[in-house]
């Protein structure tokens, strides 16, 4: 496929790059803070950037009428209202965390709130000491799932991204916890989706409807 | 409750003990290796002792027509048999393991099996170093739901228990672990199965039987 | 030995009596909030309470004119200068932690110090949902000795007692953990300095100093 | 530096490659299985391939006079041998591991073991489930220090390298745990080591001496 890259520069936007085209598909549009370039029309745009670049990427996708994947965490409502507007007319998949095992983690925990009402929970995040925002985006969206329990945040060294979830009660503990090995995962989340979204109708969808329609 | 308890002398006999009597229950039967001592007909019979204990247990369990909770791990197979054979007379239940979190896990593992099945799976045990049997009665629990899977045993210190299930594809870890502070917990489990069983009807039932008819 | 208790009602009171007995060593004045008793003169008085007990402990120890071994936590400065000059009369052992592990843990932290400085450190400590003070006197007594690193205190079920010491570069991740098992490992602590303090000369003693005397 | 690489087609080849590439050092002579290619004479040989390539590597160092840095791991007696030999020549810098933290944690291990001697000690090690030995290198290195500890090897999904080292007593459990997030910190670390090779006199170094040397 011919993809467009909103922050292509960045530490994403390269991961993005290696993975997309060792499966040669091709960047013919990309855009960072101080560059735009447009080779050819893409048949998707995806954006792993930061909050301020949201608005020209959904300009794109209008424009070239090209589904979009958004994996930026750290949204506020109206860009949320955003991308909703964008998926009537196009598909969107948006999600803050674009691995499958996080993924499958948000399922065990909507599966088995239930479960685990009477016992007390904390998540912990572990993530790399330049990360912006904490709590991180993956902790927010995992803590709703159980009633937004306390979030700790760690930020220390090059950590990729750690997450656990503790379940305590009188005399048993139980975690859960998520280890991200490297930034590729995520691309590869990325290019999961981007298939997904060309082979489908404009709506708003999840990273999780991806990865159960594929299944 | 009346109850009567086999193996009342060892560790896990203790705890029960001390769990049935903050409940007010009266222990009116005890038995082990040396001693066997019954004041009056118990309403219920209970053995986490060894398998060499258990035939003796089956023959109280018919001979009061009381029902049985079996908590003892490392049973034959025609251990099970006998167990099987007893329940169309009484209640039976049987569990390798009487906490709360080790079922909430083990559900957990047999919803999700179909999400892990491209990922490594390993099991990791600890207990304290005078545990007999490895793995443990646990472990092998949990293993048989995931289609069993290898299984690490470390016996070290005074570990009361921890059980560890290891995913891991090429990016990413999940880690899904359990850890019982104390063995209260499994008398606690005890005292609720115990509870379950003299107000059910005869058949064989696991510790999951009982957590979900409670629920 | 017979032994005086401040906070003879309370759980680690309790834990310090089963221990003490375990070891045939006599309660001979016990005190708590509502209750005072003294049967005979004390060869030592211990006290695992809270700091508003502290000054009764004092007077008590200077009337008797026998060592004290305090274990309470969270004193404050005004504390510690009425125990150094107790110290003058009397030996006393005062430590926020008694337990073997931490003490190592704290040794280990002081060697190696100049190894991790270089490194991010973080320490996580996790305790029962009732312990009242946060961070945890053991978080601080670690800390201090790596020039006071972030602390992030979670307080869920009843767990005992878990620290953790995170260290983090670019590529790697460090992490030393304790954890107790259950209250007896500090009232074992209690016993090995009572021992000590009974057998030296008056001064101000910390578990440290137990400990690498009783080698 | 100019520097000789043998192996330079596998991953850790590659990871050096890029990691000497950013600091500017040459790559002159390169080999391989099937490839062997010398543009001019190197200042130093690595090699972090396996067994079979250790005799050809030490008769390059021989031929050209130039140091040598060794991480090839599961090296036999002999192979030593010859490495020791060869240290009369040039400066031979041999290790199992070349990461910081692994350094770190042995000599945690060297000044503790005495601390450590009442506890029950066993080490884990995670590693990816194309590595072809069992127990891994810097599990022996580790274990060694410990009086051979008992080592439990799992390997599963693209894991870099965990390694934990469990102490418990009855009571307390205390881990030492390290973690790599890439293969880059063992390039850096062949970096460090190639650094000292080149400015020191003939002798046997391992990377520990590297370490030492530096601060």
């Amino acid at each position: 496929m011919k993809y467009g890259l909103v922050g292509f520069s960045g530490k994403m936007g390269k991961e993005i790059i290696e993975v997309f085209s060792e499966y040669c598909h091709q960047l013919v549009a990309k855009f960072d803070r101080t560059h735009r370039e447009v080779q050819e029309k893409p048949d998707i745009i995806l954006d792993f950037s930061s909050p301020e670049a949201l608005k020209e990427t959904v300009e794109l996708s209008k424009k070239f009428l090209c589904p979009a994947v958004i994996g930026t965490t750290n949204l506020k409502e109206q860009d949320i209202s955003m991308l909703n507007e964008l998926s009537a007319l196009v598909p969107v998949v948006y999600s803050s965390n674009f691995s499958v095992g996080i993924n499958v983690i948000k399922n065990i925990l909507e599966s088995f709130k239930l479960e685990f009402s009477e016992w007390d929970i904390e998540i912990i995040e572990f993530h790399h000491r330049k990360k912006k925002d904490a709590p991180s985006g993956t902790a927010l969206f995992l803590s709703e799932s159980l009633g937004n329990v306390p979030i700790h945040s760690i930020r220390a060294g090059g950590i990729f991204g750690d997450h656990k979830i503790l379940f305590a009660n009188e005399g048993e503990v139980i975690e859960l916890s998520h280890r991200a090995m490297s930034r590729k995962i995520f691309a590869l989340g990325a290019l999961k989706a981007a298939e997904f979204a060309i082979s489908t109708k404009a709506s708003f969808y999840t990273f999780r409807d991806v990865l159960s329609k594929k299944r």
